[in-house]
């Protein structure tokens, strides 16, 4: 009974540097993802990527697409995060340029330019449903603060569905030419885009 | 003699009838692409959508490969046609609004909403660098055509090369959405696009 109540709860100390170690992995495989393709990626060249053997990554994660299915996850729970901060803003124009520097950062930054949404097909039948059931909450949540611009007059009368769309493909697509060693960061690039995406839909 | 003549030119009518089927099977091909995606997409697909058995389609492709290859062609030749057509209107911000127009339309119905610009990496070395090159030129035709807008005060100062970015992430997302049996269709598809993505650089 001991030795259970010793297995199922590791020192903090021990917790903290496991937390770390499963973060490292993901970004090992994010960047492998990018660098190679998911398809390609294969568990040693994550390995690889930090320096230890396959079998290393065992005691984290049992096969690639449970790490696939974790870089979703952390790269949702980003995405609620920065909507949750955009509730708190006053106006749609703010909210929306929010949302659109938040996530091209997450796409920057989080996810080092790593083609996530490309590669959702990859995910098994429930892992794919939830990763699928939460995007189509996120490009609900994006066409509610158009609507709601539009009806306050900050924006011009556009499909909010198509212009949600838009701005997603946008965002997306970064991680078809983001270089993570180019001079251009990810809080520039966010501005910008926010800029050049919110103008579109400013009645000025 | 007369036998290599005939071998090598076929009549009128027998041409005529062979390049009617070709694009029936690039655009059979265009469709299950769409559907299963290319990898998972096999000869025998694309011959269920025709109706024919798979050795009907070797007399025109000897592989599936090749058939991506055409269809990548096939596009890009309407991009040039495009551009070229562009290059006729005054403004930079009416070059811009046509451009994203008919680039729209092209991926709505020549290609019928088939993600073709994500299956780059499928084609073979030579081929590959074709149809990079070829995306590369439209990439700087369409930064010139903004950079143009800068310089005739028509677009506010920003960077044309996120911009361009922005603009082609929005038009090769539609192949994530597009339904092509959906209530929306490829002109008005275009047009709004083309409002939004313009109305961003504009100086009102």
């Amino acid at each position: 009974m001991k030795a259970n109540a010793k297995q199922t709860k590791p020192s903090p100390h021990v917790q903290k540097k496991r937390r770390k170690r499963r973060e490292e992995i993901l970004h090992a495989a994010l960047r492998a993802f990018r660098i190679k393709g998911y398809h390609a990626t294969t568990l040693d060249d994550i390995a690889d990527h930090l320096g230890v053997r396959k079998t290393a990554l065992y005691h984290y994660f049992p096969d690639k697409e449970t790490i696939l299915y974790e870089c979703h996850r952390e790269s949702l729970g980003e995405i609620k995060r920065l909507l949750t901060e955009a509730q708190e803003l006053e106006s749609a124009t703010e909210r929306l340029a929010h949302v659109i520097r938040e996530h091209v950062r997450v796409m920057t930054d989080t996810l080092e330019g790593s083609p996530l949404a490309f590669e959702v097909p990859a995910l098994s039948g429930r892992r794919q449903s939830q990763v699928i059931a939460a995007r189509d909450r996120y490009e609900r949540e994006l066409r509610q603060i158009i609507d709601d611009g539009i009806k306050k007059k900050e924006f011009r009368q556009v499909d909010s569905k198509l212009a949600a769309f838009a701005i997603l493909g946008a965002i997306n697509w970064i991680a078809r030419w983001y270089q993570p060693e180019g001079p251009l960061q990810g809080a520039e690039l966010g501005s910008q885009f926010a800029d050049y995406l919110v103008g579109g839909l400013s009645c000025r």
